[in-house]
């Protein structure tokens, strides 16, 4: 444990003194708690171990709820500390007070109130734990407790041996794997968590060329290596009719490390699983599993070769050309621009949402690079878990690319980025509204009436540049693809946080 | 019902059409629920009546929670719609599922999950009539029960006849109260609610000049009526071992409208209930009852008098002379400066924190304002709140008094005052930091090392004024109290939105 993403009040105190006493731990403030829950989401999808979060008392954890449970759709290993009141006081209904455990349960995987002084350390060790397992643990420490524990220091935490402690696949589910790919036909491998590792996806690759298999990932997955010399992967469409048709008559599905997929909403006569209720669905390694050496051992199992053309044949590591019609800012102009400037060994952020649909196309090819997904839908992720992922990373480039209306939910952190002077560069793709709202209206046949427009346009338009210069963040708004790539490569370039403003 | 603050999405979109199936609703967009949630309070603090909020799933209300603790510990109305996904499909645990329930349950007073389409407008006339009592009442509509009431259209439901249909008071808390006024010496009335309105206070003082009892209001007090003209309050101090030496040797306290205090935070050796344990306390009226009319009735049974001097002799509504000494910007000078230039019928929101302490004293000869106050201690309530209090009275200025760094938790209310042309003017108290943190660490006797301080000071500063303009407001700093004086008369002069951001 070596970072933690605070934002603490009084109920914290003694947990903010024992920062100072713990050599090698960093405090990163946050001016509003959504930004800690992605940024230690962010940071532990990038170095594998748990960030900590020190939040005030109910209200303040609640603040970051959102961005938790993203974090818990991603499984992030966070270890989440909530100060709440001494529990003399608490009895009282002192103004802040509220039920943590209600508010906490829904995002925890694992959430316990300690009550005793003298175990408060063994209950950080055993949350550090359970955060291992690849979620969210929440320790809810009252005052008293904090106080009565002051001074003690709990034994050191070894880094975890693999990422998240993943348990071994099951050999079972590999012999049914085998059988099913040997049975020839249309079959798939359908990939999270660790299958969608450069390892992961090596072994997935050379299942492919031994069998004929599709590669399959989720919509939004939490971490995905790719670009030039990394096996390629389809997507599921994010709308069910073609998420349905991308999936249809499938003979069998092999899941590793995620789950069958859902629809993101309910609709009308349209299925919630979007797996073909005809094909053999089997997992092969749970999302708590090590997806990564199932797919290694399935490789194996099935006599697969080498990766085809090995790793050399993929090692070009040249940029795309840049090729777009025009000097127009388009979400498609924009998509091949980045794809083409963005720097070997990127980490790229991805909420654009309806602006940066044509980015994961344009990039298939882009120098090799990571990519982190909006997990959990809700929106205001991307700029902070940027944030978090470039603490975790420092001598990589990262690029957020995020949509206007999702960024203004947590602009706060922007100011981080400044402070910790981060080499991220953030891409604004400015389109002035809620437009994926805008389509949904659309498909139910509607027509907006005035509140209903009101609800999905911004008049006024929100600046960026001059949000992120008030934040301490050079911004600059381009309005044609030459002021973006210049302006992107310039923020490329120099070090620190940028912010570019892209009018759609 | 006229007006919701909304964040919806595609869960809520038969709401959102419905919004514009009812003459006369107003739907106000909020760049972020917890904007929604706070400036829901603010309508209802000034209007009486219930505003309606449209928020997105769990993760959307949960962004919301922080400024609903607030209005919580305020009473005040709010009717809130969550949308969830239909019932068929929550079953397969789409990405955005979360359990709503839990999130809830702890700020909402009123709870119901919609499950009959044929019942969903009953199911809000009760949720209004429910908020009507002083509570947030949430209604979590799943998008199948919306989509099966869509066109049907519930009976109107009246404004209630008492601001918040409170309940008469008892009448034997009367005859006791005036047991206890009689019997002489030193007593107090403590008061909250309706207590604080013009007519309480006027009550409160003939009670007060009939028998020498002090009046008393909470810390932080929904809405006071107070300025030239009006009743002085003394106002609780904020820190325990003030607060209790206010109220030692109190022969007996009154309630009305509140509930006895309890310290803000728990520090060991200080006790958490704030009245003498000597004093003799009674509830003449409960946070639900009309504080206002068990004032009233307590002054006539007591044989009081008119109120001292009359209106008339109060009447004055010139303002106090300014007076500060020198042009450094201090929280003394800036309160003096706003407390002699505010206009008559301001409201003032107070989230001033530690900047804004001065101003309480100061504006007591103010012309005559209200006074709105952070009410649950979850900071970033007071943009949005003031946005919601310019909706309720366009005709009256709104004053925002804000500490820079709750302010950025809701700075995008600042949008939201653009777009919908407010009349508010946002002084944000810009010192750079967490005070109150630093003296809560100064209290603890801790001298902070390296983690701690990075976690109250602000570096590098935010710069108010361009995130304003990045929001549509028109936005000035100000280093000086000439400056000040100048950009606050002139931002009072002129229509719509303004920030200035007070270098102290």
């Amino acid at each position: 444990m070596h970072i933690c993403f605070a934002n603490p009040g009084t109920t914290e105190l003694p947990l903010v003194e024992a920062l100072d006493a713990v050599p090698g731990m960093r405090a990163v403030l946050c001016l509003f708690e959504g930004v800690c829950s992605a940024a230690a989401d962010g940071y532990a999808r990038m170095s594998g171990e748990p960030a900590m979060t020190l939040l005030h008392l109910g209200p303040g954890f609640a603040n970051a709820i959102a961005n938790f449970h993203n974090a818990r759709r991603a499984r992030s290993p966070v270890f989440n500390v909530i100060g709440d009141h001494a529990r003399w006081h608490r009895a009282s209904d002192p103004p802040l007070a509220a039920d943590i455990p209600s508010l906490a349960a829904p995002v925890s995987g694992w959430l316990r109130e300690a009550t005793d002084s003298t175990r408060l350390a063994d209950d950080a060790a055993e949350a550090i734990r359970a955060a291992r397992m690849g979620q969210v643990a929440t320790l809810i420490a009252p005052h008293d407790v904090q106080l009565g524990a002051s001074g003690a220091i709990g034994e050191p935490i070894g880094p975890s041996k693999s990422a998240w402690s993943a348990p071994l696949p099951d050999p079972g589910n590999v012999a049914e794997a085998v059988g099913l790919l040997r049975g020839g036909g249309n079959c798939a491998l359908f990939l999270g968590g660790t299958g969608l590792s450069a390892r992961g996806l090596i072994a997935a690759e050379r299942i492919s060329n031994a069998t004929g298999c599709r590669i399959v990932c989720d919509t939004f997955p939490a971490r995905l290596e790719r670009g030039t010399g990394l096996p390629r992967v389809e997507r599921l469409p994010y709308f069910p009719e073609q998420a349905l048709q991308c999936l249809a008559g499938l003979r069998a599905v092999i899941f590793a490390g995620t789950v069958p997929p859902v629809s993101f909403f309910g609709y009308p006569g349209v299925p919630s699983k979007l797996t073909d209720p005809l094909s053999h669905s089997i997992r092969l390694a749970d999302p708590a599993a090590d997806a990564c050496v199932a797919l290694e051992d399935l490789a194996e199992a099935i006599g697969a070769g080498d990766s085809s053309g090995g790793f050399g044949g993929r090692s070009t590591r040249g940029s795309p050309p840049l090729r777009t019609s025009g000097n127009q800012l388009t979400p498609e102009s924009v998509a091949a621009v980045i794809a083409s400037l963005q720097p070997e060994d990127a980490i790229v952020m991805d909420e654009g949402l309806t602006a940066g649909l044509p980015y994961f196309e344009a990039s298939q090819s882009a120098r090799p690079h990571t990519y982190l997904a909006l997990t959990g839908g809700a929106i205001g992720q991307g700029l902070p878990c940027a944030t978090g992922a470039a603490l975790a990373c420092p001598q990589r480039p990262v690029i957020a690319l995020q949509a206007d209306g999702s960024g203004l939910y947590t602009l706060q952190s922007l100011w981080t980025q400044a402070r910790e002077d981060l080499n991220v560069t953030n891409v604004i793709l400015a389109n002035g509204g809620y437009k994926i709202l805008d389509i949904e209206i659309a498909r139910t046949g509607a027509i907006p009436g005035p509140q209903a427009a009101a609800l999905t346009a911004f008049d006024p338009v929100p600046n960026w540049a001059k949000l992120a210069q008030g934040f301490g963040v050079p911004g600059v708004r381009v309005e044609d693809v030459e002021g973006l790539a210049r302006e992107f490569a310039r923020a490329i370039d120099e070090p620190g946080p940028h912010l570019i403003e892209v009018m759609i």
